[in-house]
């Protein structure tokens, strides 16, 4: 067995044959080895450094008294640093597992995409987490930024959460039960303490104390920082962080003293970085400074063939996440395409491929050589003097003679005919596929030791084959090759690619799938086969994850595993969650969709399938365990008490808190619904009272599901539970709408005043970005609003200024107009989306704020689009706006008609308008104005509006103007395309 | 080349082999590993404990800025704590030097007295530090008490300091060069942190700050312990202590500061360690509980012999301090042979022999038993009733016929004879040797993992033969047999020893040298024969030095080494300060006495000479450079500001700083003098000036020594340097006395305010301790004022109110008068030890506050004994005083005074009182008091005194009285025997 001791000597002793120093934990208190200024201070400026430590992180707000089993306020990381990016990291960490013993081929390790951002601190990074048969043991990452400044050359952070490593390697499911050394439990060296640090951090710290600890540290470290000490600075920084994490565990950080806190870390943190730089540069750097790569020199000699063969490009990543690697997938197939269209080379079909780890393009029947080319230079007119024609001749290097005539627009030129040979494919490839390669680019770029590259994860090799050829492609520090690699656990991991044609087949043999369809195809069917008799897969509607896991493996192993039943009885919302969102686990279910105790998780690679099923299993029931043991604790609160934990939950720094929150949604749904309601009322009370519960708070996308659940179990009635679950939806695109009008009005009264909330502090989103998700809020007001009749009434636009009013920052009107732009913009592209044609959309448009009343317009545009009176209506109504200048009013002296048609034309306009005040929909309103269709047709034959009495011309204006507004507040008449 | 991170994980490793936990460093600032909870509380209670941790140490006031080759703000500790002993704690630590790659056998490994104690936390312990070739690098210590408890069972403590040993086995002289890992040297890695926190500790840590964190600490601390948590209480009393090492090291703690601070984290700390135990037994000590050793049980069976053998009794021990190991010698000598004349064994001659590790008895001739014996039980008086006689024979179980006749006290009494045999020698010796080694005691016992033994320190093996038979004494858990121990470092460390005969052959065989005066021999002729042909050792005046070496080694080993000879440029106060005190060198001087490059160590064992002696001379070069360092940084500071630099050094508690004695020492010197000097003004100022220079604070038995050479460089004049270096003097008994009347002064100065301010505060010393040296100062004031008849007119008595006068509390009258008496109980010493008879010292000892005048009146006293006309007036003196009452006044009515022998002695009396007044010394009142001799005999002769008229008799009386007071002030007349 080993101990956990031992594992932190041996993950010690292994890093440090890779060159690592050893240095000691920190003595402060950090929430993270992060802090350590091993880590903080050392991955900033052009120095190397590798390094690895102990962490025991201390995080007061995981204190548990030490009872639940995986939460620890103090908990043990290692922590290794390289830097620069050594090239292989992954291939390092994977050894250091090995020196824990563990067989990586036999299990099954994954790099899983998650990022890490501290915007506290100014720091970021890209990178994963690593999965060890399902279990999180690892944060991997590529630090980018830090205190503000960017990380050049970036450094590679390894953070193994030690704990959980070896709760997992010796099979116990409490860490207390941990075999610190041998004979010698985790708990009976740590219990103590856990339990005395709990009741610290939970209970008995004093609060005005820790306050002002957090005063005198952040005062001291700004006091160093004006001294340029930035070691003492960074120290007391770290004792201002432990400090908020204590007065924050005990329930003592108010909004305002967040965002102020952040704030202050952030400049103190940013302050201690620059003032660490310009010391090491004042010394001169002691340890030396990073060189980057050379940049890589391609061959000059290009073997020339003679046939065309097939091209094979394979750009060889990390990890990608699976929507980068679809996306690259799309910009190789597109640059690829214009790049080799920008050459004279003929070549066949392009078909590229993405895994986690490769894109890879195949082209067909690559020509040769590009096809040779003539090119004429246009030279003087044939009538030109000798002399320019001599001239000519000589600047192009030939004779006079040699000279041709040519027509240029018609006329005579003498012109050189240049013939062009085309270049050998491997020189023209070469600079292709260099560019497709270099362009690379994703939503989120990253560097890493190459010089010059950037992209979602690093780049590590290059494969470039034309038929048996090398291509030479040189890109920053890359030169492409014929060696592809395989799964990192194989024998052997680097495979040499005889030509282009069997590259594919390379790959094949040795376990890559590299198309995306046939690794689904496996996992779909293994999945199936796997389940065939006791029950079966959602395919469709599992169909995200799917996607989602095709590429996350490239050699897809389906393993079925399957949990205790007991856990059965949680919401099943519950157990799915944990198996999508969590684990990328397919539920299982039986002929009537109930899940079935089980589940299928799809590997990497020829794992030993026992060891790693049984891995999986232990990993989702400690999941399933917490989730019982959270589902368990939040029965035994009263709903009240769950619902004043939202006051230590920040919404954001300046909207408050989740309380003050949920207390607007419970005010402005009271103020939209159009009477009193029981239901509402209580409803209102609890809305999101579940995100102060403990399994929400683990997942939050179980937010009103467990809300029905706990309320049900509370004893309040079916309707209000039902309402305070139906205020969370629409959680996505296509989910479920609220049914009960009380749930709709929570849901639309959430949704406006997120909205109107963040539009005011943080701004509209704009491009790709949208981080709270302000696009899917309206996308819901918008479906809730349709979705019930009975809100017709409701005016999203006045709801919005409803809301408004309610938030604790002023929303000025300009956002208030636009968001409901936004929100219009939204319509039109739902409304687009659902087949209507964007003409009428956009006629009804006017009317977003009640979208349910432009569904009730575009339904009778529908019919009446093939009513004549409607076309002659609408078609007056455009006519008039088409001669009646802009800015003209409505308004005439009747007394000036004289003629019969104008007078008519009058007197039908005023039966009409005396109706129409009552014209609530475009049906009723075609009843009634179509009667003016006949007399405008007639003033419009007999009448010349632009009459030279102005006064005559004035009144025949204003009529017609008249006639222009006349359902001007109905349609956007104008976008109707007649 | 053993880097420091290797030196770690070798160390780490080893430990963890030995079954220790590895913990992490503390999370907070600690000022060494000690106070990790690790230690400080893990050492408390019952529960088993083996840990090994590396403790970065934070000594604030150790702050150089990293330019101190020797010296850092954080140096690094491993520490290791063995709970319970595990009986071979020295043997298991030279292992771990071994693992380090030190070839122990080739080296001087020794363990050299050192003990520990932090009365601020109610801590204690013995041990050692452990030298390597004379360098410090382990401290080794067995706990006896943290938080004010008892520690049962002990812990051992070994704390490594790493940068020592690193620096040692690499062979560099500054911490910066250490090869801190494989290319990176310790100054790259730790440089600018050594620097920055030096500033952040010496010159740039707000004090307001900091004062503010101490009280908020202090304050949690104590909340913690309400709440009954000892664990975040202790976090808190760490926090305490490192603010006020800030402070400290800010120079912003004033001596009623320091004193309540210390007394807060006492009391705190002590809090903490009982909350910790009351909260380990309540969790009902998850580690277990450590049982004691079982009592060993010496063997029933004894053999028996016939002819006397010799008896050897061996006690073997770790490291004793050579005082105690020669103080326990001549305890074993006693104890053995009072214990055996309780016995009736025969013997020959008792030899008891002492090292560092063993106490050794040897006694001849042992006979094979004890004589028999017959005892004789009296009964009734053969004249009593039969009854009585029957009774008496039956309780005796003899008859009644078998009884016989003896006188007791003259008087017939019926008795038995009892005859008894003798034991043999092995049972009767068992018993014996039992109860010598038993009750062995030092000034200073602790524990071990023995359940009953307590002593200097751990007794560790017991040999006991008689002849060739093991003698079965079983002490505690010891049990004691034929192997005896000799060097640990020997091949074969343990070796059987054939008989009691063979006993010391054996151990010299082996080397061991058992006879301190044989290791003096070999010490001092060694020492000589290898310095020779170049210098000399001054044997002589190095005896105390030697007589300590002899009892530091076993196997003593001479070994020569140089030093560079520009060292000879610093005080050779200083160079001989560093050898004889830290290092035990013998220094060598040239024919002059002039000390040479050069000095003798005295290794233990068959060492590798020139490893050793390599190891020795970078010890002293880094003591040299460091003093050098020190001595050049003294002479760049002003006077002035060294002396300023007092007003921070606490002198005790309550006697406030040394800026202040200093201060009352100046007063009080200006207030003996009698006149105005410039000499003492100006060294009055200047007194103790180099107590706050860099050298004396190294080096306190400086003080004064540097003063006289850094006032003299600053340009003070002879004179006054002579007095401030004066001062100090005499700082032991027999040293030199100052010559010169200003040094004189402010030396009676310095004693006189040490002894009423202590006095006062303290206590006079009693029994054995006297922790303030105060007889030392008592002696040196008298030795002082005798040496100076300039100062005969100065009374001590006096001049001690004096000084009493200036303390900054007050001293009660009580104390100034047993202050008085705890002098003249030394002066009358003093002179007993100078071979004055006790008589004549007692009889001038009310002049001890005047002890030049004591000298005078004995010097004359010397004289007069011999005169007829002194007899007879001393035993006219005395007989009077017999004959008078106590408390007859000396006065009387002459009217009533006729006879004529009464009459002429009345006038003599008058005539010589009238000239007493004068009388100055003995001599004179000789010369005028002798008068009266002749009347007073015949006054004795002719009057009888007690008449029976009252009047006459009151007269008479009166008239002896005034006799009896003649020279009363002169002498103490009745202790004079004539």
């Amino acid at each position: 067995m080993l101990t956990m001791q031992d594992a932190l000597a041996r993950l010690t002793a292994y890093w440090t044959d890779q060159g690592c120093l050893v240095v000691q934990p920190m003595n402060t208190e950090v929430g993270a080895g992060t802090w350590n200024p091993a880590t903080f201070l050392r991955i900033l400026g052009p120095e190397p450094w590798r390094v690895v430590y102990v962490e025991p992180s201390v995080r007061p707000d995981d204190s548990r008294y030490g009872e639940n089993p995986n939460r620890l306020q103090t908990h043990t990381q290692l922590q290794v640093i390289l830097k620069p990016d050594p090239g292989n990291p992954q291939e390092l960490y994977l050894g250091s597992l090995t020196a824990l013993g563990i067989d990586v081929a036999a299990h099954d390790v994954r790099f899983v995409e998650d990022n890490w951002a501290s915007p506290a601190l100014g720091a970021w990074g890209l990178g994963w987490e690593v999965w060890l048969d399902g279990l999180e043991i690892t944060q991997f990452t590529y630090f980018q930024q830090a205190g503000g400044l960017n990380l050049e050359p970036p450094s590679v952070e390894i953070t193994y959460g030690i704990e959980r490593i070896i709760m997992a390697l010796q099979g116990v499911t409490h860490f207390k039960d941990i075999e610190y050394a041998k004979g010698v439990s985790y708990g009976e060296v740590f219990g103590q303490a856990e339990y005395e640090m709990s009741r610290y951090y939970l209970d008995d710290a004093d609060v005005a104390t820790n306050r002002r600890l957090l005063e005198l540290y952040a005062a001291e470290a700004q006091r160093m920082i004006d001294e340029g000490l930035p070691v003492p600075a960074h120290s007391y920084v770290l004792k201002c962080s432990q400090a908020f994490n204590v007065l924050d565990s005990r329930g003592a950080v108010s909004t305002a003293d967040r965002a102020a806190e952040f704030g202050r870390m952030r400049r103190l943190a940013g302050d201690v970085a620059r003032l660490w730089v310009a010391r090491r540069d004042e010394l001169g750097h002691p340890l030396g400074v990073v060189e980057p790569l050379p940049a890589a020199a391609a061959f000059e000699t290009v073997v020339e063939g003679t046939a065309p063969r097939t091209l094979v490009f394979e750009i060889g990543t990390e990890e990608m996440p699976p929507s980068e690697a679809r996306t690259a997938r799309t910009q190789v197939q597109r640059e690829l395409t214009e790049r080799l269209a920008g050459t004279r080379l003929a070549h066949g079909d392009i078909r590229v491929h993405a895994t986690p780890r490769r894109l890879i393009a195949v082209v067909d029947a690559v020509a040769a050589r590009e096809e040779d080319h003539v090119r004429t230079v246009k030279g003087p007119k044939t009538t030109a003097p000798e002399k320019a024609i001599a001239g000519f001749a000589r600047s192009q290097g030939v004779s006079v003679e040699s000279l041709q005539t040519a027509e240029v627009n018609g006329v005579a030129h003498l012109v050189v005919e240049k013939h062009e040979a085309g270049r050998a494919a491997p020189a023209v490839l070469g600079d292709v596929l260099a560019k497709v390669a270099g362009s690379l680019r994703s939503a989120k770029n990253m560097r890493w030791n190459d010089p010059e590259l950037a992209f979602t994860r690093p780049v590590r090799w290059l494969v470039a084959l034309w038929g048996d050829e090398i291509v030479p492609v040189a890109v920053s520090a890359l030169l492409a090759g014929r060696e592809t690699r395989v799964l990192r656990t194989a024998a052997q991991p680097r495979v040499s690619v005889a030509s282009a044609e069997s590259f594919m087949e390379t790959l094949a043999i040795n376990g890559i799938v590299a198309d995306a369809d046939d690794r689904r195809e496996l996992i779909v069917t293994g999945a199936q086969d796997l389940v065939w008799d006791s029950g079966k897969i959602d395919v469709a509607g599992e169909s995200a994850l799917i996607d989602q896991i095709t590429y996350l493996v490239e050699q897809p192993t389906p393993l079925l595993g399957t949990f205790d039943e007991r856990y059965l009885e949680l919401p099943s919302a519950v157990l799915t969650t944990v198996m999508r969102k969590h684990q990328r686990y397919l539920p299982v279910r039986d002929a009537d969709g109930a899940l079935l105790p089980m589940f299928v998780t799809v590997a990497n690679g020829l794992v030993d399938v026992e060891l790693v099923r049984a891995g999986n299993e232990a990993v989702l029931r400690a999941r399933y365990e917490d989730a019982a043991f959270f589902y368990r604790a939040d029965r035994q609160l009263p709903l009240a008490a769950m619902r004043d934990k939202l006051s230590r939950l920040t919404f954001t720094d300046k909207l408050g808190s989740m309380a003050d929150r949920a207390g607007r949604i419970a005010a402005l749904a009271g103020a939209l619904a159009d009477g009193p309601s029981p239901t509402l009322e209580r409803a209102a009370q609890l809305v999101k009272f579940d995100l102060g519960s403990q399994l929400v708070t683990e997942m939050t996308s179980l937010a009103g599901v467990m809300a029905r659940d706990y309320a049900l179990h509370a004893g309040e009635t079916r309707e209000v539970a039902q309402a305070v679950y139906e205020a969370e939806l629409p959680r996505q695109t296509g989910d479920d709408l609220p049914v009960s009008l009380p749930g709709a009005l929570l849901s639309l009264a959430d949704r406006l005043d997120l909205v109107t909330g963040l539009a005011a502090t943080v701004g509209l989103p704009t491009g790709s970005s949208d981080p709270f998700a302000l696009r899917r809020a309206v996308l819901g007001l918008l479906a809730v609003h349709r979705a019930h009749p009975a809100l017709s009434g409701i005016s999203l636009t006045d709801a919005l200024a409803a809301a408004a009013a309610l938030q604790p920052v002023e929303v000025p009107g300009r956002v208030l107009v636009d968001t409901g732009e936004f929100l219009a913009k939204r319509l039109e592209q739902v409304l687009v989306e659902e087949g209507h044609p964007v003409d009428r959309v956009r006629a009804v448009l006017p009317h977003a704020g009640r979208p349910s009343f432009a569904d009730l317009l575009l339904a009778q545009l529908g019919r009446l689009i093939a009513d004549p009176r409607f076309l002659a209506l609408a078609e007056a109504i455009q006519r008039s706006r088409r001669i009646v200048p802009d800015g003209t009013a409505a308004s005439y002296d009747p007394s000036v008609l004289k003629e019969p048609a104008e007078v008519a034309l009058h007197e039908a306009v005023v039966s009409v308008r005396g109706e129409l005040d009552a014209a609530t929909d475009l049906t009723h309103f075609t009843a009634v104005a179509g009667r003016i269709t006949d007399p405008i047709n007639t003033f419009f034959d007999d009448v010349f509006v632009m009459a030279d009495d102005p006064a005559v011309r004035a009144a025949r204006l204003g009529l017609l103007a008249t006639i222009r507004d006349l359902g001007a507040d109905l349609l956007d008449w104008p976008q109707l395309r007649l």
